[in-house]
């Protein structure tokens, strides 16, 4: 069987370093393992439009900006397929079907729409395509036949949604869908990478994340601001790791090599953690590391998304290119959805029988 | 602006009389007023499939069938679009997006919704699909750009939802959908014909309808043993017009001629009931004229429908070519809807902006 990676963002704003360590870095990684046949990049406007179906124009402006903020992490349209979900229409007639295999109920104990469901203050009012987004994921995933789903560890109940829709789907029209299995980031730090100011949540409105495309000033003056241990107030006094941004930062970032170039009189994080248990190392110490360590990472990201920003009618030919082929594999799969529902009927002589 | 009508039926089953009076037999005269520029008709395999996903055989086996009622009773394939729901997959892309435009509260307050699924014994385990059927309804009646929907008094609600979600697509995306008006039966008999065995719906597992490919002698087999009204016993007890199947039928069926050639004695309904009031009158009387009645208006059905089906070929083309106009038709509000909201990037520059 083709080993296949179906993957994506929600265009609502640009990527940022939470997105990149949960979840980019680790597609491309995968991307230049040379383990995939195929490699499927969504930008997700049509999900994004489930719950900004009065802002399409912040959803639209994204576009772009998430084409760009994947470029630049090294994502290469030679080897990934990057493409615009809603230009993939036969996602919606999967998604269609999809729903009647899936009762309300079911939909409603799903933790993530629950806790979404909350995170937006939506109660009573939810949208219906926000309350069916699960049935219109597992239509992405099985739409390109993916094997292996690369998300966030808050995405796990999504994947249970999608296998459950997968098995009912095979026991009820035969053996057509694929099986997919979720791949979670490897290094913990990485499953849920705080805000800066401490928050789980990073989210525009709090000013709280590092942007793929910040400028050097902008990723210092947030390093050197963040929330670290509040009982940590003179160098001395013994420092807490755990819920500490700047070590829960490092532990995603770091790497032996910086430790050789910035912070020499450390072996690594290990020396680094004991001595602000211990007390004696102070924050600002420790902020500059990581703004070294950040600003060594982020660099080639926002040189490359500079070079692409010159390049608008690349990224949009990227896009177009991508969708297209997209579209076919997605066809040919409706195309078997079709046939085992036996809704095909122009395609033989079902209707007689 | 076009005069457009879209009506149609879910193929669980035969069409039966209850369907005939309170639906086809408005369709054929609207078909052949002459006041209408476009008259879709739709098979609603997908709608019915919403609470059939396991009995996807029942459904396929009945879109013949009811085209051959459609046929039968008088639907001109010149004049009006005979199409199957299915066939056309732009309509999973506009109940998509209309989904984002409804609460999940809101469809929970549906009268219609609400019945069904009582009906259907659902409870918890509605199906989504079904669950959101009014509005993949409203995607059908809005692709088409209907201006009159002519349906029974029960599926009121689901004209309001979609005329709602008219209102809230044209304020959110501007003027872009047309406002649909729903057209009733005139004749109140003809709301919602009772079973022959007096309760309220028909039903095939009841055994409880005249359908309209049904022979002469079942016909009567099933008039004589209508319901009436229980406390008839004898010819001259007095008896009850209100609730009494056999009268209800009347109401439907009966013309002035038909009292001329089966029942002379009567100049016409009043002076019937109210000797039937009165007392005197036998229900096997009343149930004689019914039949005669109900042969007379049966007869030109079940032989046209008898001619049709020697033809499964030129229905099979009939519902083909029906699919391809319903389809470019639906494919032109798709585009006026995807521009309207501004996901027709590869259509324009819109992604530049």
């Amino acid at each position: 069987m083709k080993q296949v990676i179906l993957t994506g963002d929600r265009p609502t704003g640009r990527l940022h370093v939470g997105h990149y360590v949960g979840s980019l870095k680790r597609r491309v990684d995968l991307q230049n393992s040379g383990k995939y046949d195929e490699i499927y990049i969504m930008v997700a406007d049509a999900q994004a439009l489930t719950d900004n179906a009065e802002h399409p124009e912040k959803v639209r402006q994204n576009i772009m900006q998430v084409a760009l903020d994947y470029l630049a992490c090294g994502i290469d349209p030679e080897k990934s397929t990057i493409f615009i979900q809603s230009m993939v229409p036969e996602l919606t007639e999967l998604t269609f079907y999809y729903m009647n295999l899936v009762t309300v109920a079911r939909v409603q104990r799903n933790p993530t729409v629950k806790a979404e469901i909350k995170m937006r203050n939506f109660e009573a009012s939810i949208p219906v395509g926000f309350f069916c987004y699960p049935i219109s994921q597992a239509a992405d995933i099985t739409a390109f036949k993916a094997t292996e789903v690369p998300v966030g560890e808050d995405q796990m109940p999504m994947i249970e949604q999608c296998k459950e829709i997968v098995h009912k789907f095979n026991s009820v029209y035969g053996e057509t869908l694929v099986d997919p299995k979720i791949v979670l980031p490897d290094n913990e730090a990485c499953l849920r990478l705080p805000g800066t100011d401490g928050k789980a949540k990073m989210s525009k409105s709090l000013g709280n994340c590092i942007y793929l495309s910040e400028d050097p000033a902008d990723i210092k003056k947030k390093v050197m601001s963040m929330y670290t241990d509040p009982n940590h107030i003179r160098v001395e006094d013994p420092g807490q790791i755990e819920g500490n941004s700047v070590f829960t930062y490092l532990d995603a970032f770091s790497k032996p090599e910086y430790f050789e170039e910035f912070l020499p009189d450390y072996s690594g994080m290990d020396e680094l953690k004991e001595h602000y248990t211990r007390g004696g190392l102070g924050d600002v110490k420790v902020k500059k590391f990581l703004n070294n360590v950040l600003q060594a990472e982020l660099a080639p990201i926002r040189e490359r998304r500079q070079m692409w920003e010159k390049r608008p009618q690349d990224v949009y030919d990227i896009l177009k290119s991508g969708s297209e082929v997209a579209r076919a594999k997605a066809a040919e799969t409706l195309a078997d959805v079709r046939r085992a529902m036996k809704i095909d009927y122009f395609e033989n002589d079902n209707l007689f029988k």
